[in-house]
């Protein structure tokens, strides 16, 4: 998508060096706009560790350019190769995209012989990064339509208002998002979209990524207090709510950043239709009950007693905002029940947020899981 | 209330200094607990204006102790003590307890001659201050058979968890508060509770002010961010809402601090008991439907994109946390229509949030709203 004016994934191979790939250092966005040369494995470990890179698609794709790195580094030792392997894993161990793409690597260098690996590497990293592209833009032409219907009941001219929460925007995966990929096909369609973006709290994905993305892309938008997004949708000021989602459950619950649930809430009260966007790597085909089954991480309180931002004389700065000892709380994420959701948007197309709606569309993973299998495709 | 170990009101008149009115600077809360003394109209209508005392109870003691010094202020002349008024009420021209308090003194100053202005009005003074605890007091009174009644349906010990939303506590009135008074009160009888404080976004009067509150008070406390409250309440670990509000319909819909609304839901989703404290002043009798005929001030979008804070090195710093160049909305309040609450607590007692449950506790005001009148007590 665009920055500046230039067109830029999330993780790249550098086409002028190899041996090396480049990613976008989203720590420092969007005060900065910085591109990280990765050489070596521990660079790409580092990268996903410390959050230089976040979100399920791009982190599996910088995990499949990682393993090239590995393949080229192991120096023909299948024994290295799996450390390297192992050491990728090990930097964010709950994101599964991460394991499905070493994973996904590893089985097809097992199969190899060593003077291949890089070559086949790298060929097997650029297939997972288009996957993940490709897919994004199937959710946002499915998306597209959604909004194009909306639009016609609207007076002509008039922008369809759309929000969402936190970030499923391009930079999560390596182009397009997927929240955000239905608003960018309507844009680039000529459709006249408004986004409300919550700000997001407590890391503010929304005000910092979302905004900065949707502004790269002239896509006109507002961003909101978490708090605001009910009494806009009482008044009128929302048509559409599309978010993210993290994991998915067989029947439609769905574990997305905390809040999310609160927007579906609003939604349903107001009748106001609710939308998931997700690339079908987000079910759990092994779980039913998203409220009672999906764990939910409870995170360091720090992320909600500080923040960082820009000083007036414009360097970074943290400051704490919560009363001194007072204990805090930083539940990560929430679920929605099926039962609020108005449909899921996927690679494949829209479905009903219930079993049958989903196995329609999946019939080859539906009641098919078996526990302990990875349930990644 | 206790700060430090120490009794205090937000408001109060200097016992050894006569003509001398002080108050808790708010603005510096919780990084600094300053008390700043008033002698002239001027600075009362500066500490108002500025936001050093905020809240509807406090502003209107306020306002009250400021027509004292205008009455003395003012050497006997009437068009003076007219002039003072005006300047006092023209500091935030919608905070009706601040309109309310000055007409209050201005109506007996008006019957009396000069020589009596001084002692007059600093009873009246007293008078309203002591009203706006008393009520408080009676709020918590009547709150507190509600958390008595669940923590009878609680094991032995285990605390009553309690989410509130922005600060309807004591710094906002003189004393008590009326959404912290319930807890107050219980904490006091000694059944043990536990506060859930949100954040409250865009200007943190949760994180700030109610911790603050609550620390000093030493009522268990946790602080969250906004988008929280729906997770806690899917997961049983909240019993009760309480809330506060800044103008309530006669129909009993509620406007208060933008995200109430989404709580309320949430708590409806789960059955959950919502209940809204408040003194009866925050009744509007001209008004029936809330979500339709209550204004909702926009205020400076300045108050989302920038926040302020404490530095590592102890100096409290502004930082701005949006992206740059994107567009900012701040609806300050939204409406919570009376379907949705369980009770309103009253310093009469608790009512349903209906206009016949309204009506039974305030028979003399039910209907008799005449439009254009103040509707004030």
């Amino acid at each position: 998508m665009q920055v500046d004016g230039t067109t830029y994934r999330t993780v790249w191979r550098d086409s002028t060096r190899e041996g090396v790939v480049q990613i976008i250092d989203q720590r420092r966005l969007p005060w900065n706009f910085a591109i990280e040369d990765l050489h070596r494995v521990s660079e790409v470990s580092t990268a996903i560790r410390e959050m230089h890179v976040r979100g399920a698609g791009c982190i599996g794709a910088t995990a499949g350019y990682g393993m090239w790195l590995a393949a080229r580094e192991a120096g023909g030792s299948p024994n290295r190769l799996q450390e390297l392997a192992n050491q990728l894993v090990a930097t964010r161990p709950t994101a599964s995209n991460l394991a499905w793409a070493v994973e996904k690597q590893l089985a097809i260098l097992r199969t190899r012989p060593p003077e291949q690996w890089d070559h086949v590497a790298k060929a097997e990293a650029e297939a997972i990064a288009n996957e993940d592209a490709e897919w994004c833009r199937h959710i946002g032409e499915h998306g597209l339509e959604l909004i194009e219907n909306l639009a016609r009941n609207k007076p002509k001219g008039k922008a369809v208002n759309i929000l969402t929460h936190c970030n499923a925007g391009w930079l999560a995966f390596t182009d397009w998002g997927s929240a955000t990929a239905p608003i960018y096909a309507a844009q680039r369609a000529g459709l006249p979209v408004h986004v409300w973006v919550d700000e997001t709290r407590p890391r503010n994905q929304g005000a910092r990524l979302t905004a900065w993305e949707l502004a790269n892309e002239n896509v006109p938008h507002t961003v909101i207090v978490d708090n605001a997004g009910g009494h806009l949708m009482q008044n009128g000021m929302v048509d559409l709510v599309i978010t993210g989602t993290d994991r998915t459950t067989s029947t439609g619950d769905v574990a997305n950043k905390i809040g999310t649930y609160l927007k579906a809430l609003a939604a349903r009260d107001n009748g106001i239709p609710f939308y998931v966007a997700l690339p079908s790597s987000t079910f759990d085909w092994s779980i039913r009950d998203g409220v009672r089954d999906i764990p939910i991480e409870e995170r360091d309180g720090a992320e909600v007693s500080a923040i960082d931002g820009v000083t007036p004389d414009g360097t970074v700065e943290e400051v704490h905002i919560v009363n001194p000892g007072s204990r805090v709380a930083n539940h990560a994420f929430d679920v929605t029940p099926a039962r609020l959701i108005t449909g899921l948007i996927t690679e494949r197309g829209i479905c009903e947020a219930s079993e049958d709606g989903i196995a329609a569309l999946f019939p080859e993973k539906a009641g098919s899981h078996l526990p302990g299998l990875p349930s990644h495709p």
